[in-house]
């Protein structure tokens, strides 16, 4: 009888330690699991939406908190490194030699670091360069086109504008002035950009990079998902121009939106396309020159780095995974990933942070030494060649110096234009600045040749342009007035902007 | 009885395949064995050396044969790709600015592309800048210092010439002719120029080495063993330069070796010290220019690039591991790594072998077009100088324009003098290439204008000098002569070295 309960017993401690250890498995699953969150989101989602872009950020906030948290925290700028700050800088008063390059072109008035993706709307109303439509005759200067990259407005205005209802065509949505759209575009840069609203899917909203593929014969549609772990960003952070309004053809494209890739993707693919068709974004008011102006073509470069070229896509350092609890989700507070260290370039390399950090800093420090090279001579060159052309230059002499300045002034915009360019592709980028200060010298050299041709032997006076305000003193621009004219844009017009927007219900409160 | 039987069957099965298995896994264990094949060597060797200098080669074969046989096949010269071959090319053919660049000194005589280290002897003899000793009065060009990196019987000899017999002590070897060694010098890079022949322990066998790192504080016998993989490389594939006879500064050390690593491992950094001491190897005779030639500091790029900051060593991918059966080492056939790139690159990297061979390649162009056009306005800067000191340029006028000559030329040679520099810190060459056409072109700026003020404007007429032999021409070099007396120089005095050397012994045969 003993016997028997005992083995009783047994069997119940048995059994006990069986169920015990079962549910410790259970907990222990369930603590160290890192299912993707896309699971559980869409096991739970809140909201259907039968529309593939929905330009209020906020309506995605309640089904995708994380993502919309983490975005949200693009509007902090409090992120600093070595030669990348969140911090707005002025980028003309610490090199005013910009000032000099750009003149006659609306970057010479006002070109600062770039911030975060929420303060994109905000921050293209107050720049000089959009002008202040509504304030005087002459201030409504750029088209809608410019709104472009400004959030998910765009997709859904390009639609709304389509001549046809069934087929995309943004042909109208470009054709406008920007300040016709002033009061569309009130939501930045968000949720529809990059992703398909109904799925979640990633989806570059705009046509262009669409347009730019199937001119190659290539499909974006068919792309992966590493792949477009880039492409979302490509459709934006890439080289673009406008067709000209007059360019006989291209009718009814009027400021029509198109990447230069039509050769390749390298910087001289470009401009082999730009010469081809001979195009010019402005005439430089100096030297006479028909200027290409770069504009950050930060997938083209990184395309030409070793982490382009291995494959590593633009979220994987900008979007880095986070851990929360037992969820892993994509960092939506994309910034530089020397912010986040551990969870980006360490995800690869085993050094220390600050090894890691130092490798950055002396690639950007190498690219930055001939930069400031080429900006020192472009911007002399500039000035050198309405010295000449004043006493008296033919047009025959001059062509082969503007032609070299073009080169040049290329080539360093290119290098310098797009964000991260200096570690992305630190050879290439010394490569086109070295470039850049070859074709500038020659053309110096070209200069003072025509210049002794003409009677004048030794040093081109050239005005003081050492800081930013004798350079725009130098090229003649009024800045109080520009200044002024703009505080009374975003005193009068914006707030109206603003008001017709949530009258029409364009804007969501929170 | 039966059952017994089969009991006792049993057993006899269970410890027959117990023996089995145990002698299959000594077998497996033989075969799978990947020992260094240090042990055995050790253990099984032949000679016992007491002196740590072996001169002879030969006498190394016996105790290490794979190391012997590896190193032999240094005399294959048959790998080539795209911008590296071990086949001999004739640099000056392929570049003709460097005959200009280099007037003045014997580099413009015979540039060839290296060979390996077989060859290192028979190609210091017959090439053209160690000119032809024994045939004429002028032929004895050069120190004894040249010898320094060409064998095993440089540290013999500078120990047998040491003033006092317990220091080692190179001034009187330094202090040499180069022809005094002629039957001394006879046998060619080997083993004890790196390993001490008693241990075989890793030990660059040059003073010079020793010498640099004692001046900053260092002390290369404390290296990691991992750092004398890079530093039996680094005591010849190094920037240096012999203190000249005449020096007041630095009595009886005459053309003694130096590393100028005083300041640091950069270009600029050798810079600073060859300005401190005012140096130069040579004034330009075209542009009166106080040159710097660089020396293969190729340790110093490899330090500035992503491998060398990694603690990648030069063995790791110059001397590969190679196994032989069960035997591991070290391959003495030093090479190109893109001729093993299973053994190099992918030991570490998992990409396709021709994607890294390409990437190299890329690298390599980048820096090459940059390169062209460095020799390109250097070439043509120093005859236009030329042009204005024949056309009444005063010394204060040249002085500028020389100082940026010396600059420029200085990164350029740096950038291009050492071996697989494009590939060891692409972005650093491009920098200093950049450079060295920047300075290139501020001096040709400087030229025009002085040129005009000395009334001539427009292009400044230079030579022809669009092939080797027309540069030479140009330069005032009589070619046929040089050869004809090298050709006399290799038939009647070099057999006399070499008859020499073997009735002293200094010769092994095999």
């Amino acid at each position: 009888m003993e016997k028997k309960l005992k083995k009783w017993q047994g069997w119940v401690l048995f059994g006990g330690t069986m169920i015990a250890v079962f549910l410790l498995g259970l907990i222990v699953s369930s603590l160290m699991e890192r299912r993707a969150e896309v699971v559980s989101v869409f096991n739970n989602k809140r909201t259907e939406f039968t529309d593939s872009i929905i330009a209020q950020n906020e309506r995605f906030k309640a089904d995708y908190p994380r993502e919309y948290e983490t975005w949200s925290m693009t509007e902090d700028t409090s992120f600093v490194s070595k030669y990348n700050s969140s911090q707005e800088v002025d980028v003309l008063e610490a090199r005013p030699e910009m000032v000099v390059l750009w003149a006659g072109y609306a970057f010479s008035r006002h070109y600062n670091t770039p911030r975060g993706h929420k303060h994109a709307l905000e921050d293209m109303r107050k720049i000089l360069r959009t002008g202040n439509p509504g304030i005087d005759g002459d201030g409504d200067m750029q088209p809608a086109t410019c709104w472009t990259c400004k959030g998910p407005d765009v997709p859904r205005m390009m639609r709304e504008l389509s001549a046809s209802k069934s087929v995309f065509d943004p042909a109208n949505f470009y054709a406008k002035k920007w300040s016709e759209l002033g009061a569309e575009e009130v939501n930045t840069i968000g949720c529809s950009d990059c992703h398909d609203a109904r799925t979640m899917d990633l989806r570059p909203a705009r046509p262009a990079l669409y347009e730019a593929w199937a001119q190659v014969g290539k499909d974006v549609r068919k792309a992966s998902h590493q792949e477009m772990r880039s492409l979302v960003c490509a459709q934006c952070h890439t080289e673009y121009y406008f067709i000209k309004p007059d360019d006989p053809k291209n009718p009814g494209k009027a400021n029509y939106l198109v990447f230069p890739q039509h050769y390749g993707m390298t910087c001289e693919d470009a401009e082999k396309w730009f010469d081809e068709i001979d195009f010019y974004d402005y005439i430089h008011p100096l030297s006479g020159t028909k200027i290409l102006k770069a504009q950050h073509p930060g997938y083209e470069i990184a395309l030409q780095g070793i982490h382009g070229q291995r494959g590593v896509s633009c979220a994987d350092c900008h979007m880095p995974y986070k851990q929360e609890g037992g969820v892993k989700y994509t960092d939506h507070h994309i910034m530089s990933p020397l912010a986040n260290i551990d969870r980006t370039c360490q995800t690869c390399h085993r050094q220390d942070a600050e090894v890691l950090r130092q490798n950055v800093y002396e690639r950007q420090e190498k690219c930055n030494e001939v930069r400031d090279r080429a900006e020192q001579e472009l911007a002399r060159a500039h000035f050198e060649a309405k010295f000449i052309i004043d006493n008296g230059a033919t047009e025959a002499e001059l062509k082969p110096i503007q032609a070299l300045l073009r080169k040049s002034q290329w080539r360093w915009d290119y290098a310098i234009a797009s964000h991260g360019a200096t570690f992305h592709a630190p050879q290439e980028v010394t490569r086109l600045l070295s470039h850049a200060v070859d074709f500038a010298q020659q053309a110096r050299l070209l200069i003072a040749k025509v210049a002794a041709k003409h009677g004048h032997i030794g040093d081109i006076p050239v005005p003081d342009y050492s800081t930013k305000a004798k350079a725009q003193a130098a090229i003649g621009l009024d800045m109080q007035k520009l200044n002024s004219k703009k505080q009374q844009f975003l005193e009068t017009i914006v707030p109206k902007w603003i008001e017709e927007a949530k009258k029409n219900g364009k804007i969501v409160e929170i």
